[in-house]
């Protein structure tokens, strides 16, 4: 181009004006963003021949210009016009004709689904003039009539922000004077009245009487849904579900069908196999004679889809056959909404279908085996989370309950018992065979004898992460936390919610996987593993580059890991060995000892315990590793609680009875003050407590390598490792390995034996991570405690902050979700990037995994994947879904490669 | 080369043997490593053409050889004996000639001064016929007898390892059956017996005859001088003092001189510089007619080096000539050892003098303006510490003590005062005009105003960062923290320590630059900033980089930090205020609060005070910055203690009186059970508070900005900068500082004026570090809270692990030091590398400094210097030793460039 050229012409270099309206015909499903998730939609069932009203949408970018400029692009309401003359053209009707009118429908669609959105105007292009044309047209006056009023109703309430009860209102008094109880029974007079009443009411409330002219309620229909994407609601909605805000929403604007054109009309939704069960077979339901708001409304009840193909043979053909289209083009099951008008059928939308957990899996497995997907998009099908809920007992559905109050769904599954409200009680009404449920305002690591006895666990307080719910989910044991209605009397033993009073023994049920606390006895349903989930973790299985273990404390539990396909122990605690009635007796002897010789002596008789249990756990996984982590808390969780002691000595005190009884509990108290402390998280626990009493480490691996050396005779192959916690700076891990290793080297001369075990250690300190090139120098494996770590890295008590600001910050959106729940990547992911590189660049085979509660969060498993982790443990129960999650994340990682 | 000579002589590609052994004339100053301090410094000497006794010196290298292969190095053997004879040439004697003997005395010496290994044989080569040559040459056969007897002795303790007890027990047994006191009243028939009995002694306990060859006697020594490297208290002492174990020691083998052969003869040491005071003169003290360990012994009284002058003029003017000329050599104050024998003066050894803090600091200055050394060099020659004690009111040393127990010091200065056990107390008595002392257990927050009456403050436990020790140097009052020993009943208001009870009232004194608890008064001297020191810190100031900044809450330390030379106030807490007794009940009233606004009619009773106390500071700190962190701790901090509270609520409860005070002490119950925190430090606090309740910003904000706009219509220029604590996620600063700007707006509306405050970061949680990049966005300037991120970093309670673990850590060695005293420049150290390179990244001209304790510590200063900070914030009292610190760091940072 010559340079005068662009001298006389500036506007000529411009980029062409961009296109802001599509056709059906000329959009697509790749075109979402653009088009948003319903114009899509409906494009590509044009483009693919289906029947579909025709119509056109307005793109998110104009919405966009418009918001960002307050009016409509240059150029848009042109391209409307002219692409509203092509509709109108194929529709042969015209907008505003009072002969032959156009109505078409207004709905807002954005990318994202979005609830907090302007939803549908129907009917649009009705005013006095062409409410005669569609009488004549239709030969059906009331029709027409009904149309108009529900138009007025429709679009004062959405487009002119009028509140709706004004509407109902009137439709009330206009049933009630008529003395009919139903829409359907006005009178086209009565219908004729009414919308002389609503025209009213929008002059009343917006002081200008109801847009007549139908090109102008199009503008301001279009205006009111690009406004609405910034409507209270839709940024609370947003916000919520951290979608972005700049994406705006498209405008779809279709030619009129109408369902309520007599017997042969009719409206409904049905899916293209069952979102319930996964069964290959369509499934929904419709209505004759109706409108789509009228399914909404619930007024009258539809009929299953089945029936469809007796009352019109033809159009249930043809609908079957365009849904056996739509699944196969979309390769997915579809959710469709459909319309016939006088025996033709119309699609009005299809989009993918939301399922049940049991027909996710069902359905992507049957799907491979149809050749439809392949087995890498079956594995994306499902989500790890909803193969958690396959294996627990559940509410049965079908029961009618009563909901007494609703917190975290912190463990999944049901549970019905008597409550209970210590640990003690639950322990001793369970052994006399009752079942039970332990309510507690929070618990701890006391009251976990009392978890044990009990069918699930109820608190007041506390987090998806609290103590209740993380022991409750290694155990597989239902747990509903942090349920705030609850008000609990641990004193005169009962609970209130919802004016319900719920004493100890009284029996009621418990919904883990929703939260729900229900009153009474109710029918569960077992799950179980079906035949289907076991297809597709096997296919997970051969995808997945992560190796899945589990954590687990006692033989049941690694049974069960084993049984959901762990291929280790990822964390093996031993302080909930400890914490068992028998023992405990001994380890307190152990830790109020004065002397070295006393807290020998008192080891001493912990370690038949301790091998016992290592036995049990050991012979469970034989041939499989079991990571043994050495005494890790405060040793104060072991000593009576602090303030109950401390009110019982000024009780004994004031009674002057004095005597033995208050010297022993001073005595007690004393030594649990002396032990107490401001901070325990970052106290003395971990290995610093056996840095300070090596005794006690070398009665663990005492027992470690007692018991390997026990099943080796029995011909049983253990393969423990030891690991070593908390540690922050190598030394730390040098010494500790020190006294492991003589332990080792002891018990292998004692008992003529060699050992071959793997010592390793917790990288849950930042410091730890941040010199992991040291560490690695005295480590055969690294594994993140990423409970710890988060707690630090980010400086947040879990067991403080769960129930208190952390909730309210992910509430207002301050952080993007519970970083106890789902592994933050830029900060406590980046300290563990440190400690992969830098811990493999000394010890290249160190081995390293993750054993915080993140090792069954499938966007965590993404991370560890990520990250070039080896393995991920988490409690037995989510095994199956870090499988999953595992696969997943390896699918997704070849893919980020390629980026 | 030809091959076949290779071949054939496979030896022959060696490295040349290495030397073993250096005359003095061969070695010098710079050859420590290899031949010890001593070797290096009589070498350095001999060079100068100084009278030495000659002699060689044994290298570490020697040492090593023989410590791994358990043998002497081939060949060293040799190479002594040809020194040997070399030495024997420039004596004029023979080792065991019996006519003319040689003896020789035999030194360790290592690199770094080490107390814990062998130190000296005199006399070697004596025997029964050398004797008989010594009496004669010398003509006085006591003095020969003597000799030898002291040489059995000497030998046989530190050679053959027999108790020195042996051999006391059976001097003190001879002068007892002589009757005479002392061991130059025994006669030469009694010593002659006195050496037969000694003779004996070794021969019984080492099962053979004392070594009669003077060459036996020599190896042997030598041996045993290498086997003293690896003797456990050797051994000990390195460990604590982080000296590497492959160092090895050399032996230094010089002729003997007698300083005991009559009154032409003596022994004495002296100084180049008083080091007491650091004057210019001769210092030091003499004996004549005696040996060096006569001395040491203590037997008799030295005179001051003063007399030598007029008692061996001659030999004083050579002495003095020669200090002279080893000052101008070494370039510093020197420790000379030197012998008189016969008139005839002998240096025995040279090395740098330690001094006293107020010596050193006239030293270096008075050295740059004899232009002896250079500025540069100056800085190096004062310890920032020592800079800290040059500050505070000291003991007087010459003060008679009764020491009762030895604590940590905390907090140098001495107190007098009277004992008073709790804070309310001590108010109440320092208002009636008593001085007290303030004895807790171990204070918090609660006693602040408790800290501010007093003079001082003693604790049982808690280390140097405690909070007594943090509060006390923050107010520069002396603090002995963690006097274990000290028996504390509080109830009783009383203390026992060493069997003296001191009770409420008692007067008594601590020593917080040593640590000392004293009983009664003691006599104290001011020491106060010298001149020399001001020049000394001027000229720090023409070299250092960083800015250093106070830590102040109040006028009266922002007054004092100015005048210690603080260019600004790094970390001004705003809680301190909140905690003052007239304040304290509308904190308490706005924590309390229910609704918000209670909350804000409660902050709006607080502003006032908050506007005055910036006003306050502001105004002290005119023209300089004054960094003003919003409120920190957790809330509960402000309400009554919890245990107090409990136990106050049990015991209402069982008088059975109960009533309206039952009922309010169980409200407060239960709102200080509301606010509790297993892990308060990981808890709600911080920014956390003002994000959850912004109306507490909002009021502090506006208290900020409605001082800063008073100052200025009273002319005085007001820098306000505003710091959000704690945070770990941009977001939370990005929310804080909506805030704050919207509280900044409002007020520059309603005043009509404009304000220009910086707005930044505290980064004391580790996630900040890492996400600094991020957080940097919302930030013009860092501030590192290292006490926190140190805390966080280790996984560490500082308020907890003082006490116990970690001070055994740095016992063992387990950490090279506490790093809440030293900046850990691994783990936290590259934490702050991270966010000042990805802050600074984002945010070019982000300010960058710190404000942990770790601000006044010079190692820890020397990280900052290395990792670019803008500035350091310490206590007023450390900002002088910051000052100097940074300009050493500064010193070597330069030269660590070069590297």
């Amino acid at each position: 181009m010559a340079k005068t050229a662009i001298k006389t012409h500036p506007t000529a270099s411009r980029k062409p004006a961009p296109k802001f309206v599509y056709d059906f015909e000329e959009g697509g499903a790749d075109m979402r963003a653009l088009l948003g998730g319903k114009g899509a939609g409906v494009a590509e069932m044009t483009k693919a021949g289906m029947p579909v009203p025709p119509g056109f949408t307005i793109t998110t970018q104009a919405c966009l210009t418009y918001l960002r400029s307050g009016g409509f692009a240059a150029g848009m309401l042109e391209e409307v016009r002219q692409h509203l003359g092509g509709l109108e053209e194929r529709a042969g009707k015209r907008l505003g004709d009072r002969a032959n009118p156009l109505l078409v429908s207004v709905r807002s669609g954005a990318a994202f689904s979005m609830p907090g959105m302007m939803d549908t105007v129907l009917n649009l292009g009705l005013n006095r003039e062409t409410l005669e044309g569609l009488a004549q047209r239709t030969g059906d006056r009331r029709f027409a009539l009904d149309a108009y009023r529900r138009f007025i109703q429709m679009y004062g309430r959405i487009v002119l922000g009028i509140e709706a009860e004004l509407f109902d209102a009137e439709l009330e008094q206009a049933k009630k004077s008529a003395k009919v109880s139903s829409d359907a029974e006005l009178s086209p007079a009565l219908l004729e009245k009414l919308s002389d009443r609503f025209l009213a009411i929008v002059e009343e409330h917006t002081k200008e009487p109801f847009p007549e002219d139908p090109w102008d309620q199009l503008t301001r229909a279009i205006a009111a849904v690009f406004d609405s994407w910034n409507g209270r609601r839709a940024i609370a909605y947003r916000e919520f579900n951290h979608i972005p805000n700049d994406l705006g929403t498209a405008v779809n604007i279709q030619a009129m069908v109408f369902g309520n054109m007599g017997s042969d009309s009719g409206t409904g939704v049905a899916f293209t196999r069952d979102p319930a069960t996964g069964e290959r077979r369509i499934f929904g339901e419709y209505l004759l004679n109706a409108q789509g708001e009228d399914v909404v409304a619930g007024i009258r009840t539809p009929q299953p889809i089945d029936t469809l193909e007796r009352d019109l043979p033809d159009v249930y053909r043809s609908f079957a056959d365009i849904a056996e289209r739509l699944e196969r083009h979309y390769r997915d099951v579809q959710d469709m909404e459909f319309t016939i008008e006088q025996g033709r059928l119309y699609m009005l939308q299809t989009r993918t279908a939301k399922r049940t957990a049991a027909a996710a899996v069902k359905i992507a497995v049957d799907m491979v085996a149809e050749k439809l997907i392949s087995k890498e998009e079956a594995l994306g099908r499902v989500e790890p989370d909803q193969v958690d809920h396959l294996l627990h007992r559940a509410i049965d559905p079908k029961a009618q309950v009563r909901v007494l109050a609703t917190g975290l769904a912190a463990s999944p599954g049901a549970a019905t018992g008597a409550a209970v409200f210590d640990a003690d009680r639950a322990e001793e009404m369970a052994k006399a065979g009752k079942k039970v449920i332990l309510v507690r305002i929070e618990t701890n690591p006391d009251d976990v004898h009392g978890l044990i006895a009990a069918e699930g666990v109820l608190t007041s307080r506390g987090g998806r992460t609290s103590h209740a719910a993380v022991v409750a989910r290694g155990m597989g044991k239902p747990c509903v936390a942090g349920t705030e209605a609850l008000k609990i009397d641990l004193n005169k033993r009962r609970f209130e919610a919802s004016g319900v009073v719920v004493k100890e023994g009284d029996v009621f049920t418990i919904d883990g996987s929703t939260g729900r606390v229900i009153q009474g006895v109710v029918a569960t349903i077992e799950a179980g593993v079906s035949g289907d989930l076991e297809k597709l973790l096997k296919l997970a299985d051969s995808v997945r580059r992560l190796r899945i273990y589990a954590n687990a404390d006692t033989p049941e539990d690694a049974r069960r890991a084993r049984l959901f396909g762990a291929q280790g122990i990822g964390l093996c605690r031993t302080e909930h060995m400890f914490m068992q009635q028998d023992r405990l007796p001994y380890v307190q002897e152990m830790i109020l000892a004065q002397e070295i010789g006393d807290r020998q002596a008192a080891l001493a008789k912990l370690l038949p315990f301790q091998r016992a249990d290592f036995i049990g756990i050991l012979e469970a996984m034989k041939g499989l590793p079991v990571i043994i982590r050495l005494i890790d808390p405060p040793l104060h969780e072991f000593l009576p609680n602090h303030d109950e002691l401390l009110v019982e000595v000024t009780q004994l005190r004031d009674s002057k009875k004095a005597g033995k009884k208050l010297a022993r509990a001073e005595r007690m108290l004393a030594a649990v003050e002396e032990l107490r402390e401001q901070n325990p998280m970052l106290g003395l626990r971990g290995c610093r407590l056996g840095l300070l009493h090596p005794e006690i480490i070398e009665m663990q691996v005492r027992a470690i390598a007692e018991a390997t050396s026990e099943l080796r005779r029995q011909r049983v192959k253990a393969v423990p490792e030891i690991m070593v916690p908390l540690v922050g700076a190598a030394e730390e891990l040098r010494r500790s390995r020190e006294t492991i290793e003589a332990t080792l080297k002891s018990v292998a001369r004692e008992q003529g034996v060699r050992f071959d075990i793997k010592i390793g250690t917790m990288i849950e300190v930042p410091r730890a991570a941040l010199t992991a090139a040291k560490v690695a120098e005295y480590a055969q494996f690294f594994s993140f405690g990423t409970n710890d770590l988060t707690q630090m890295t980010y400086g947040v008590s879990r067991d403080d902050a769960e129930g208190s600001f952390l909730r309210q910050y992910v509430t207002d959106g301050i952080l993007p979700s519970n970083p106890f729940e789902h592994l933050d990547p830029d900060g406590v992911g980046r300290l563990m990037g440190f400690a992969v590189k830098e811990g493999r660049a000394t010890t290249p085979d160190l081995e390293i995994g993750i054993c915080g509660e993140h090792g069954g969060d499938a966007q965590s498993i993404a991370v560890c994947d990520k990250l070039g982790l080896d393995y991920v443990s988490c409690s037995p129960f989510r095994v199956p879904g870090a499988r999953l999650a595992a696969a997943q994340a390896r699918l997704a990682g070849g893919a980020a490669k390629d980026v």
